[in-house]
């Protein structure tokens, strides 16, 4: 066993704090991880504090993790020792059902779906027969700590133009952007939408542009407006945006495409007017019930709503090596993780621009019980 | 002028009654046509008792007209005095924007988009700078009527292996169903759901089976579930889906595509779960606000939800030459325009299997003021 150390929560209403744990010795398909940097998600803080009402605790988030593979199993091919890597929010799929056998794997659709890099893995109850939560024997601890152990498949190459902090974000933040961008086929050209200028937005407005689409940023923050213009995008105040079609507002039917960052519920119908007949607004950041769509909007240009989660393996080396190849990272502010409580405050008020990194030097043994 | 008779309500809360009006004659590129059916849609209730909040009175209703070429304008071409034809939801379109020109003409982006066959031309208010209704010189008065005059391109064919009385609800619940089926790729082997048993429902189920599809039917009603079996799908009681996820329930991840055609405000979130991974649900019977969509459930095998509006002028006719061809036509019954009141109440508590068409031959002039 490898005696381990991270940052948990023991129930949704304390602070993180240190604990020690084991993990498990890489098996011959797995490697194992010197954790250098954890970014810090939304989804971090909604697991923590059990607002998914599936929360196994100890609870230790994180799934942006970038690191130095310190040993790998016997039958490992992709990665040695020494070499940098990243882990995204899943370290397994159940490799059986189509879409893992066509690389998918996040929308695995095995009995428990793909493996969480934290908090997994378990069937929830929603998807179980007896309708209560089922644990497995692991509850799966995240990259708030010094090493992981993972599948080699599930460890991703981290590209030599990437700063490897900088990197961390695109594991969750930028394929999450990337991959509907490319699904739904933002291209040169495109006019492209971003709802939300935080950790997603922001990335997503960045690889937009490097695409060669025109992109227009919608906030609700003054203040970020001329952040927009300042990486290339036009932004435009929300509040702008009637409830309805507004035939005087230049950017009706402009969209090919528009994709909400926001992380929360949030009224879609200011801006399905904007679309393009036969185009879809996809939502990447609110995963709960969303408010009422007037359908005789959709209808009147064959217009769609959808969802999109994450994305596949290809598609997060992808994001890696689009953004080396373009320049393209987070604004990132590196965090000592003894203020990991703190910063998750900042991250609920929408006070960090963009994105909290961990460096997981700061992470000391002895602080543990 | 002509001289014309029609059956139109002054009021949202009055009775249908003989009404006397004159057409304009045919202009060059015009057909008029002694309309013989006219198929009844719920459509045409919604807007007698104004319930989109846009009628203009008198209203007379009628958007499945088929009928015989009585005279032609001088530079018609493509129809003869005589020929049988169809008019369905459209009778023009701005004939200038990018749908118009690629042959969308039911997504029409003209300041009025296209021109209903009845109730138009018109601006509603939420198009309008001022944000009131604004109305032309005409409120266009449709089928339920013994003649209509229409640019020649709007008036489609009815192929001679097709019933005429049978062919009128294919100009609008047949093209309805048919258009989204199209758009959306369903074909041979598909796995289709179609939601709600009506008008809509029924065609499209034929419809869908005559592309080699296999057709579920969900249905509130007991009584409907042999009708499925007898036209060769299946029917499945919608009281037997949970509101989330079952894994028990053999049809979840199971279809390409799913069609709603309930013609009222519903749950989508039963049917969600039901969708392969990238399938999209699309609502083509309510056109209002829908209720909230759980996202999570979206998102976790990337589907969507999207509207379809009618269909272009090339389904249309593609649409009456596929129920010709495949013997496919809606159950109809044969209703004297003078029961149209009854028809209605009938129709609105779900009653009439599956389309009222009203025989034409049953309208007579001296009945009007």
């Amino acid at each position: 066993m490898i005696q381990a150390v991270g940052y948990a929560t023991n129930h949704s209403f304390t602070d993180l704090k240190p604990l020690k744990f084991e993990r498990d010795e890489a098996k011959p398909n797995e490697v194992t991880i010197d954790v250098m940097y954890c970014g810090v998600c939304h989804s971090d803080i909604h697991q923590a504090k059990n607002e998914w009402g599936n929360t196994v605790y100890p609870c230790m988030p994180g799934h942006e993790v970038v690191g130095r593979v310190s040993a790998v199993g016997s039958a490992v091919t992709r990665h040695k020792v020494g070499d940098m890597v990243g882990v995204g929010c899943m370290i397994d799929s159940c490799r059986q059902c189509a879409p893992c056998k066509e690389g998918d794997e996040n929308y695995c659709e095995g009995p428990n779906s793909w493996l969480a890099t934290y908090n997994g893995p378990m069937v929830p109850a929603k998807k179980a027969a007896d309708e209560k939560n089922h644990y497995g024997r692991d509850n799966t601890y995240g990259g708030y700590s010094n090493v992981l152990v993972v599948a080699e498949d599930f460890a991703l190459k981290i590209p030599a133009g990437l700063k490897p902090e900088a990197a961390a974000p695109l594991l969750c933040a930028g394929v999450t952007t990337y991959s509907p961008m490319k699904h739904w086929g933002v291209k040169a050209g495109s006019q492209v939408g971003i709802v939300g200028f935080g950790g997603l937005g922001d990335i997503a407005a960045k690889m937009a542009i490097a695409m060669g689409a025109t992109v227009t940023i919608f906030t609700t923050s003054e203040e970020k407006l001329d952040e927009a213009r300042r990486i290339g995008a036009t932004g435009v105040p929300e509040e702008n945006l009637k409830k309805e079609v507004d035939p005087t507002n230049p950017l009706t039917l402009s969209f090919d495409f528009i994709l909400s960052t926001v992380p929360e519920k949030h009224d879609l119908n200011p801006f399905l007017p904007l679309l393009k007949r036969n185009a879809t607004m996809v939502i990447c950041g609110d995963l709960g019930p969303l408010m009422p769509v007037n359908n005789m909007q959709l209808a009147s240009h064959r217009n769609g709503v959808a969802g999109s989660l994450i994305g596949n393996l290809a598609d997060t080396q992808e994001v890696l090596n689009f953004c080396a190849e373009h320049g393209i990272a987070h604004e990132i502010e590196m965090l000592d993780i003894k203020d990991i409580n703190d910063a998750y405050k900042a991250v609920e008020k929408g006070e960090v621009r963009y994105r909290y990194v961990i460096d997981m030097a700061t992470l000391k043994a002895e602080d543990a019980d």
